[in-house]
């Protein structure tokens, strides 16, 4: 089942399920008893706006975790060039959340290096303490898509909380595909095009920490609460690895896709 | 006025205004009418439970943000021994949080090196988005007392994250001073001491990056919204400083100190 949030004319926002082109508003007793998803009522997708999903608790980033990102980033981003040994986590606030078709903010005062990554995002479900790899998948309600925003010129001593974590680095949508729709979450092809053209193609199959050892690892010391989102890093293609460097400017726009989720398309705005 | 949370008995948690010994139940209203805070039904503090005064929504931690705090993590914890020409941030979930008195978790299957650092927290009360220096206090709700718990050798690529954002890695209380109360917030002692034994003995005047710097540099690019919290870093004296290092164990007892705002007092307990 596809989830989305979304309202009509500036109305109030509402959960829906999509399929096709159209949206049916739902609720929580029709979404428990599934079959019965569908049974408000309905509007065609390109009657409604849709919005981020949710709004997280924490989103737990994912740095490094396809091995040509890890190649590229070395080579350009002065990060290790030895893959991880474990994964290296980072987070971006609530705040950074915009939906599919919100502005991403390019402040030219702040950054001339605003860069894309395109990522497969977990959203947890059940709250997960110390959960065995084994365990982890039954604590995902489901998956989405996160484009990680990061103005490479913004870390700090290293830390890239500021160059991740600012107002509209983190579009997330256009909808959450519950977990029980998804055969495997690590056969999924996902790309990213900025102004039609295709920047990073991949499949989630070649992440280096899959999607269970992610969440045991950070629920070995972080619980992860309902709502509580892991975006599980980029595979190659980010702007910085080009040559010469490529880095969104406003007028662009920026799509992400995953496989059976959808696109989140964002265009990029001057905001300085 | 110094704002508490706290609960009797196991039961619900309350909000209350502490006067030397009593907490005094209160309302938003007579918080509001602030002649009228201590209306309600008293307590003696020693009859009621404190908590962390609030859940923030999100806590921005400012890194090496005194002289020689960043002179003895240079030397210890290869960091830059330049100063900071920008402040340096990091964050730390809300799930770190813990209140006065709460266990600060040693698991001593991820760490070896658990560290303190005292620091004075500032809890945003209105939103703060591209706010000016000038009118960056009027943002300030209040003053609390943050513990940045670390575990040193969890830094992952760098990145500060899972070293700072473990479960009860953010003890946070045990009151907040309301910002009219404070005269000066860089004009404040603060100390910390372990098993009773000063490590840490400083002011917040030696602030690398003061408040108001810190709310418009972080606000530039990151709203702040009523109840973020930004710790705002630690002085000299942590344990990964000492010769040889000093690092928490089961059974050590953290008291960290702000002057007119109080003690906050952790335990740390075995949670392998």
């Amino acid at each position: 089942m596809l989830l989305v949030t979304y309202s009509i004319d500036g109305g109030p926002r509402r959960v829906g399920v999509q399929r096709d082109n159209e949206v049916f508003e739902t609720t929580a007793q029709s979404i428990l008893d599934s079959g019965l998803a569908e049974t408000g009522a309905k509007h065609p997708l390109s009657a409604v706006t849709l919005h981020a999903p949710l709004r997280p608790g924490k989103i737990v980033g994912i740095g490094l975790n396809y091995t040509e990102h890890v190649a590229e980033s070395a080579r350009t981003l002065d990060t290790d060039k030895e893959l991880p040994q474990r994964p290296v986590l980072f987070d971006k606030p609530a705040t950074a959340v915009v939906g599919p078709g919100e502005p991403i903010q390019h402040n030219g005062n702040l950054t001339q290096q605003l860069d894309w990554e395109c990522e497969l995002a977990v959203v947890i479900g059940r709250t997960a303490r110390r959960v065995r790899p084994e365990d982890a998948l039954s604590h995902v309600f489901g998956y989405s898509i996160m484009n990680d925003i990061s103005a490479r010129d913004q870390r700090r001593s290293g830390q890239w909380f500021f160059s991740k974590g600012q107002d509209s680095y983190a579009p997330f949508g256009p909808a959450i595909l519950t977990a029980d729709a998804v055969r495997d979450p690590h056969e999924l092809d996902l790309s990213l095009r900025v102004n039609g053209e295709v920047k990073q193609k991949s499949n989630t199959r070649y992440m280096l920490f899959r999607i269970p050892e992610l969440i045991a690892d950070i629920s070995a010391g972080m619980t992860l609460e309902p709502g509580d989102v892991i975006s599980t890093g980029s595979p190659a293609g980010v702007g910085a690895s080009f040559t010469p460097q490529q880095f969104l400017r406003p007028g662009d726009v920026v799509e992400a896709t995953v496989q059976h989720i959808g696109t989140l398309r964002n265009p990029v705005v001057d905001a300085r």
